[in-house]
């Protein structure tokens, strides 16, 4: 039997003990687990980011991984934690939007809200977790649990209704027209941007795309098509249209920014 | 049997070949272990801020762990390498005062100094370790063995004297009135003190906290408790005040830094 | 049976999805893999940099090891994709250079083409792999299936003619003096050059080695022979000379930077 696979994805950074402290208590629960390492660089509180990188690696891992993702805000309040079965995988977190943009693509097929302390940290003599770290003290110890084969139903009562969606911009299409924005950028300098490839098969190249006050004309099939530090379009792993500079980095040379515009005419 | 886990923490930063070679090592020693980062981003050379982290993991992890600590600007020169065993966990490193924060809290049941090198890498014809890095050299394979079973007792003298203390601020305590200091920032910007939450306890509601210029009332019980933007002190997870703003950074608003004075008074 | 490791190098960076979906592909082919990361901080496109790190690490790691290494600008073009089994362990990677460095040291056992399809990630209803990341579409899933036990020569034809050569700047060594230059910055701020120290050892106490203007006699032997703050020279733990201030950043005090010339004279 291979061992259960854990992802983690955060935004605690990799500077602190807190991925460190999670990982022991996953391992608490159940030593013969493997940790795999999604990110810790999501920007602070960007739950948006998260859902899409949850969205990102869904389809590369096996039936039954548990991804733990914890960009949690509001810990402490009354915002809900949740598991999650979408896609034939196990999901959780924190109900503020992680997992929106997932659940639209795979309808989830049970989602309970985690109420069962039991399934949590053991804390010394009555004290109950802390306010501030349900990562450490109630999230890894249940995925540890889910690991070990516990059923989603016993961590707490089926949610009743729907998860949050994730706050995602929507690209506006009109007759002969795109307008989109700049999701993020990628490590290369990429400009990732809201339009779905999909939008963009069949003009491929003829579509003329602006933005950062440049312009393209036609989708490239690779990087590495144009000569070095020419500006290209194409649409990249993601799905998404993406704007890119052969061998440089985008954002870099036009100064751009998550949020800006990008229009598609011409078909 | 579960693999015995390994954690490694270092000042190596992720660009460098360094923390690889180390795994490579403990791997070679025995390929069967679970191996854990918990960070390689501690400061260059700080020695304390690797104590803290330690002492932030040691409860989360469980028993038989093995730590692997590099933190060692004195590699090559005449300070120590030991292996220490506390809180039922086992703990390497440079005797630098990289243990000290622990063993203050879980006195050392055994501690060695690692002086046998038939437990380090091996070198081709009688070459001896390199002088500049211990951490692939001595203490990644000495890992290795204890994950085998090999005892303390194996790898060298008993120490004899105390362990190295940690060089740790000490808050001035006296009638009415704390003063403390910023220790470090975290990923979020929150600015963590080296004041204890157990002296704060019974004065949470009217304790007055001065720092940056700012001047805060009482204590908060998480960080959403506030609005966005808002100032507020809380005992957060590592058990000590914390200064935060509520989804932003404390650090970058009001310019903090390690070592900024900390008052409380009216209590 | 220890599980198989598979380590990964790239210039993904640790903020995106990258890594994840590759590690999650690698554990779709083969769940009982151990998954090590090198680095994903290569600099972008710095296929010389990640050579060097190769080169670093492959003497550390168990023999059979597998190293998935992706610093792939060619992505797409017709850059070929290879597995090279070099020192008694496999690499995989695109043939730009990535593996001419070990290849010079360690002579190819072993070299095929990536040229089977039928070892790629396998895409929905006839669609081929993207052209912008087989990093995730064919090294990935590759690297687990060679972890199965495939024989690479079942994964494409033998390559038939060299590797790529690393583009690496040679030292000029004349009568008495030797010409080189920094050839990367660690995170310690030490000026890594392209000097290899068997070409001093016979001189290490009378050398004269100048470089970002300023003058250092002699070899050291470890960082902290000299008190803090001081400027020295020794052979570091990647056999090259490396210039270093003890306890402090060479890199910035000096403002060295790749590529910076460093001449040693008097031998």
């Amino acid at each position: 039997m291979p061992q259960p696979v854990i992802t983690v994805t955060t935004d605690f950074g990799s500077a602190d003990s807190y991925v460190g402290q999670m990982k022991g208590e996953i391992l608490r629960v159940n030593p013969d687990v493997r940790l795999i390492d999604v990110t810790h660089e999501v920007p602070a509180q960007d739950v948006t980011r998260a859902a899409l990188i949850l969205n990102d690696i869904v389809d590369s891992f096996p039936p039954e991984t548990i991804h733990l993702a914890v960009i949690d805000p509001g810990v402490g309040s009354n915002r809900r934690l949740v598991a999650v079965e979408m896609a034939g995988q196990r999901f959780l977190g924190p109900d503020n939007g992680l997992f929106g943009c997932l659940a639209k693509r795979h309808p989830p097929t049970r989602a309970v809200r985690l109420d069962e302390p039991r399934f949590w940290r053991q804390h010394p003599a009555g004290l109950s977790p802390s306010s501030t770290f349900h990562g450490r003290d109630i999230l890894a110890p249940v995925a540890g649990h889910i690991s070990r084969g516990i059923d989603l139903r016993q961590l707490g009562p089926a949610l009743g209704d729907s998860l949050l969606p994730t706050r995602l911009p929507e690209p506006q299409v009109a007759s002969g027209r795109i307008v989109g924005e700049v999701l993020w950028i990628d490590t290369f300098g990429n400009l990732i941007t809201n339009i779905d490839g999909s939008l963009l098969t069949s003009i491929a190249a003829r579509a003329v795309i602006e933005v950062v006050g440049q312009r393209i004309v036609g989708l490239a099939k690779f990087y590495a098509e144009q000569p070095p530090g020419a500006l290209l379009a194409l649409i990249g792993s993601h799905g998404l249209l993406e704007i890119s500079v052969c061998c440089g980095s985008a954002a870099e040379r036009f100064h751009a920014r998550p949020g800006d515009r990008v229009t598609i005419t011409n078909f």
